[in-house]
């Protein structure tokens, strides 16, 4: 039992997990991390996303990235039995999140209506690929469906090339985040009132909050936001975005951005490039003439950044006061340093990954992070959950096993 | 006051928002649309955020999308008479949210330390551009810096080419979005246990919970998730990505993507497309074969593709039961019929910038999404704040006022 750091923030609070693959998973993973107890109830084959990234001969640690702190239930939801025990659960239950295909869990058996009568104080959360009432509610999706349908690909990529998917799953994991602050959201008010919700996200609808800023060229001027390449911000600043380091790697760069509104940061990168006899010169003195002779200032730059290492180059332009960044792979990060220090890449013990890292919640509570623990095999916690929530004994879940219900 | 939806959860709270730019306003305009009382705590120069995108003649819209629903407080805490008001209203406030540059807020006088000693049941939360005890936690931070250092960057554009910015601010809005999730996870806790928090988010770490799934190969195969160029995903299926449709213009694209577990999409495809008597057809008729003869396939979806414009192609494939999105931009999302009449995309009078549009809180509650109301002129609410939260009349507010700490 937490009594400090996220677990200890829901604390008592059971989520029934039908999610899968990863919008879902990502979600119901916060609320773990957060101190909920969050059953994954899975089919006897189990979660698709279970076989991301696996071959036969080996298991790949995907499927662990979204599923840790949870439990799993495997169970066969259609069978009557199997149905009748997730309907007992739901009374107990807290919350109840499902991104399955539209209208699957309503085929279950399990739609909002009948969960909501066992259990109206259950906060009842799905996420589906386009909004109910959408002329494309009925349609499937994956990530970059929503991506595509959200806005998020018309802003990403070259200004003369075709649109672009991020290599971030917004779709799907930004979709979940929007999804659990709005479970938590219920579950607050829930200790005042009782009441349960009925929350629905889409993929579509959620991309919009991650692109908001984009909405300023549609109402001021009338016209899309744009693409910008590289440095995925309109040109009105000089220097601005990514530099070649030493190495010359696919990542050996640094990302410089000086501020617009302090002139400052200009006569600070060009100290710290080792350019001082250039501060005032009218050339490069303001944003405007930077601009005007941005293959000059590309030019001095990129003499001092293909000089250094990106670290050494972010160390020195971040130590001279103005923003900058190398640009770090998942790799770098998995084993850097500070990140492990600070309890943000953990290590955990998998039973057959063995040992290895993976990020947690990345928000500190009180210094302290939460503690990994690897995700479950399918129905490792079978017995366990009937036992704890539903107080069946051995030889009822013996039974049910032979009967293969769960 | 809000009985049901989004605005009836978070009654009652009041939030102290030292926030500026936009990675804390996206966080505590989440909270505003969840119903707490947020506060926007002002310099007598406002938010520099207020500036972004506007001319000398006509203010911009930016400022307006990252901050409504909330009230303005101006009010100069470097007069001794300001930050004592400002601590009597930390004695009351539920959250404190602040995002300045690194060690800002301790020299105004108001750093966790000072505000949970005078409220030790307070939610104190802090995002930075990098997390404390990280080697550049002194270093300044933008949107693309903590793009750079998080890793969204070298998972984003072509696979031969530079990392690439993706045009969502995931640094600012995408740190925000998480620190609001735990906002709420303390809140709740809070409720059992009177427990204050002090919180810290950093874009560097946050990054890492939207490229979750690019550590499988580090962990798994000891190299870096590579960019992946258009599609942003591993070319082990076809046909996936974005094909060109009717128009020609820069996002009239279909995104397309069957699933590679469910091999009936493919036949599918080829009825949506009138070509069912390639249905079974070798060369086509499995993943491996239709990557084996990609420019084939490639071929036969563009020859029906551009013949249909976007929407009218996302129908027609959706309908078949293929995952399918049009590429959608800002303008056409904001103009959406089926965004604006479920409540999505809503109609606001600005007093400034007359009748505009903009997207509330994407999640529905019960069928309901939030009202969004105008950001706050600069200012606007300073006597009613102070009148309210710490029952100031008429005469000591104009005497504020007079000497200029309001």
């Amino acid at each position: 039992m937490h009594t400090s750091g996220p677990q200890s923030c829901l604390s008592g609070i059971r989520i029934l997990d039908l999610t899968q693959f990863e919008a879902g998973p990502a979600c119901t993973e916060v609320l773990a991390w957060l101190g909920a107890t969050v059953v994954k109830v899975e089919n006897p084959s189990g979660d698709p996303g279970r076989k991301l990234g696996s071959t036969p001969s080996r298991e790949g640690s995907w499927f662990n990235l979204f599923n840790a702190n949870k439990q799993s239930l495997a169970i066969d939801l259609k069978r009557p039995a199997g149905l009748e025990l997730l309907k007992e659960m739901a009374r107990q239950a807290d919350v109840f999140v499902e991104n399955l295909a539209p209208g699957a869990i309503e085929r279950l058996g399990l739609g909002p209506d009948v969960v909501r009568a066992i259990n109206p104080s259950i906060v009842y959360a799905q996420l589906k690929g386009f909004g109910v009432g959408s002329p494309y509610e009925r349609s499937l999706s994956f990530d970059p469906i929503g991506q595509a349908s959200g806005g998020v690909m018309s802003v990403t990529g070259e200004r003369d090339g075709m649109p672009m998917k991020p290599g971030t799953t917004l779709g799907d994991t930004g979709t979940g985040m929007l999804l659990a602050t709005s479970i938590l959201a219920a579950l607050y008010r829930r200790v005042h009132t009782g009441q349960g919700e009925l929350l629905q996200a889409s993929m579509q609808d959620a991309m919009l909050q991650y692109i908001r800023g984009a909405f300023a060229d549609p109402i001021d001027k009338g016209v899309p936001e744009m693409r910008n390449g590289v440095p995925g911000t309109n040109l009105v600043n000089m220097p601005i975005g990514l530099y070649p380091c030493k190495g010359g790697g696919p990542n050996d760069y640094i990302c410089i951005y000086p501020s617009r509104v302090n002139p400052e940061h200009w006569d600070r990168l060009l100290k710290a490039i080792g350019r001082p006899e250039l501060i005032g010169d009218e050339r490069y003195s303001t944003v405007e003439a930077r601009v005007a002779n941005k293959a000059d200032v590309n030019a001095m730059l990129e003499a001092w950044t293909t000089r250094h290492e990106k670290r050494e180059a972010m160390r020195l332009i971040g130590e001279a006061g103005i923003p900058a960044s190398a640009v770090f792979d998942s790799l770098e990060l998995l084993n850097d340093p500070s990140m492990a220090a600070r309890g943000i890449m953990q290590t955990v013990e998998h039973p057959r990954l063995g040992t290895i890292k993976m990020p947690t919640w990345p928000v500190v509570f009180g210094g302290e992070t939460a503690s990994v623990e690897p995700a479950p095999a399918l129905g490792e916690h079978s017995g366990d959950v009937l036992s704890s929530w539903l107080g069946l004994d051995a030889t009822e879940i013996e039974r049910l096993r032979g009967e293969r219900v769960i």
